[in-house]
Parts: C-alpha cells; sequence; structure tokens
C-alpha cells in the first residue's frame, strides 16, 4: 500500500473507467435520456429526495432509478418499486462506489429507449464517489444539516466535482450547530458558483425550486 | 476493475496491511497504551465524542489522539490541540480510511511511553474503514439518530467487525424519524450482544456511562 506501487494501478483503473463513462454517455444521448448521478454520505436522504423527485416529475417525464448498494439489500429499490417506477439495483459487492463498468451492466437491464431522467443512487460515501465518472450529465450532491457545516473542507474532492448541490434536511437547522455562512464560503472556494438548493426532502419545503430548475435543464439539454 | 482481476491484488493489500496491524498491536502493548479506533460516516459526531472522552477520562489517563484526515485540514486537530492533548495528524492523500501502514507512520510521532489512551479518528466513512485493521485493542463505531434507521442493514460489514457501538446525537430523536427497535434488530442480527451507548456528545447526555465502561475495559486490559 505504499504509495509508489499504488498510484500506477490507480491511474490505470481510473483510465479504464473513464473510457466505459464514455460509453454510458453515448448510450444516454442515443436514447435521449438525462442521467443524475446522486451522491451523499450515508444518511444525507438520498432515497427521500429521489422519491420526492419522482413525485415532483413523473406526470411529465418517464422517469427511472438505478440503486447503488454495497449489501445485496432491496430497502431502498423496494421503496422506488412501489411507486410504480423502473428501478435496477446494483450490488457493488462491498465496493465503496460505484463504477461506469457496474453501471453500463446494471444500464443493459434498463428500457432506456422509454425512459428520459434517470437518478443513479451512488453508495453512500464522500470520497470514492467522486473519483470515478459514471457518464451522467450531472453531478449531484445532496449535504445534510445534521452532518455539519464543515464537510466541503474535509471533502474538497467531493465538492469540486459537482454540478450541483442539494442541502437537505433544513428543518433539523434549528436544532444543531449550522453555520450556513461558513458552510457557503466552503462550497464556494472549491467550486465558484455551484447552484444550490437548500432543501426538506422530507416535509417538501424547498423542492419546487429544484423541479423547476431540473426541469429547465432537461428541456435545455434536448434542444442541443 | 472486473473482479478476476481486482481479487487477488486487493488480497496482498490485506494481507500485507494486516502484518504492519499486528507491529502496531506489538507496539502499543509494548508501551501499555490501550488503541481505539473511531470510525463513522461524516458527520456522525466523531470529534466532539473524542473531546468529550478526553474530557471525561483525562485526569485520570494520559490521552493521546490520531486524526485521519482525507484533506490537508487542521479543523480537528486543531480542537484538541487546544485542550493540550498530543495529537498527530494523518493526511490520506484522498484515501477513504487509514491504513495500518498509515498509522504505524503516524506513530512515530506520539511518545507512546507517556500515553494510557489513544483515540484514532478514522476518516468519515462506513464502507472501506471496516476492511483495514489498524491493530487497535477497540474497533468503535458512532452511528449518529439523522443517519437513519437502516444503516445496520445498509452497511453490514461496517457493523459485523466492532466491539462497541455509540448511538449518538440522541437529542435529535424528536425531530427525525428514527425507529430504534429496528435498528437494534439490525445490530443484533450481525453483532449479537453487542456493547452499545446511546449518547448526546453534545450534551453529555450518556457519556458517563461509556466513561466508565472504558475506564473498566482498560483497568482489565492492564492486569492481562
Amino acid at each position: 500500500m505504499s504509495p509508489t506501487t499504488r498510484i500506477p494501478v490507480v491511474e490505470k483503473i481510473f483510465d479504464a473507467n473513464d473510457q466505459v463513462a464514455q460509453q454510458n454517455r453515448s448510450l444516454f444521448d442515443l436514447h435521449h435520456t438525462f442521467a443524475i448521478n446522486v451522491m451523499a454520505s450515508p444518511g444525507a436522504g438520498k432515497t427521500t429526495f429521489i422519491l420526492k423527485t419522482l413525485e415532483g416529475l413523473s406526470s411529465k417525464y418517464r422517469m427511472a432509478v438505478i440503486e447503488g448498494d454495497t449489501a445485496p439489500v432491496t430497502i431502498d429499490s423496494d421503496k422506488v418499486s412501489a411507486m410504480g417506477i423502473p428501478v435496477v439495483q446494483i450490488n457493488t459487492g462491498g465496493d465503496c462506489h460505484l463504477d461506469a463498468v457496474m453501471l453500463h451492466a446494471g444500464l443493459q437491464s434498463l428500457p432506456l429507449q422509454d425512459v428520459d431522467i434517470v437518478l443513479i443512487e451512488n453508495v453512500g460515501n464522500l470520497i470514492c464517489p467522486a473519483a470515478f465518472k459514471l457518464g451522467s450529465h450531472l453531478n449531484l450532491l445532496i449535504a445534510s444539516i445534521p452532518e455539519g457545516d464543515d464537510k466541503p473542507y474535509k471533502y474538497p474532492n467531493m465538492y469540486r466535482g459537482l454540478d450541483v448541490l442539494v442541502v437537505n434536511k433544513m428543518d433539523l437547522l434549528p436544532y444543531v450547530d449550522f453555520n450556513m455562512a461558513y458552510f457557503q464560503q466552503g462550497v464556494e472556494i472549491l467550486n465558484p458558483g455551484l447552484r444550490t438548493f437548500p432543501v426538506s426532502a422530507k416535509t417538501g419545503e424547498g423542492m419546487q425550486a429544484w423541479y423547476n430548475w431540473l426541469d429547465e435543464v432537461v428541456q435545455k439539454h434536448r434542444q442541443k
């Protein structure tokens, strides 16, 4: 595990991953499917946010979900299925992130020609998913209030690679020490001007602004 | 990144890690230092819990802290230093966990002969740290209430390898959906009889029971 022996192996892995990520992107574009990579630490509310996004946009768009899990449990997939939304579960077999190859395999089980937006729930982790591109059009992080305001400073690689940030569990703000200005300053240093949505996926607060924005982004993407 | 090419490499890494973990353990035992590996997801309250543990036990024991961070920030180390407690920071350079080799290097900067208890703050992650032994006497996980009650089911490898579990942020229980019976059932399946401490490191609730238990464990260990 010394850096000198490890780095070349890791670089080869990243190169191979990026090639497959490109293939995934081509596949999405071929079928006019807009793909969102949803990342977060464990328990930030990824599944609840995804379910609310399905609620908000599935009358306008044909949606689907890919669930990445490190263990073979179907807790999240079952919730999506219960809404009548197509879902594919990828079990990473203990791995700490989805990679492009796993996603490519998962996409074989999804009829992309019938999907306008696919939400890909990555494994709960602020480190590993940042290093593996999937081929998605949007890299989204869900931060959450009880996690604390210092996370951008501690997990800079994650925040640097984002296209959009959701700050979830705003309903818990009165009960925890969270300095929004300090948090936002950290985000701004790493990713200037990053589009940010403060929401509570549980109560629905702030979700409409996210729906509107995503709708606009998807429409623009289609006109390309 | 196909499983067939990956597994042999990973096994060699684990073997090498375990050998160094053994060396770390011998080093701790030589100096009668009791070592605790503190794991948790990002924002579960590792640093606050460590600071409170220092407050509770540093009048009886000579304590020290090792801070594992994925980025070169000193936010946590500075808080420990401010208490006059020796602290060594290990920057993993983007890696998702501490390993035994990193810890071995960090221990060179700590005068173990003057340390009774060392708290090792691992990187915030529920997956990778579970796979890398450090040589510690106690593997401790801090779960937290706002993370949700399904985490044992989703991160079974972490829960299986534990010696003790802390459930932090009990003060937030009234404000979130957390079914304690469902959580405990998941823990019990993976790790029957696991010693568990419900606490709020912020308010101090439940911390005295943890101090008493750790005190007893350290005393017993010394009599070996």
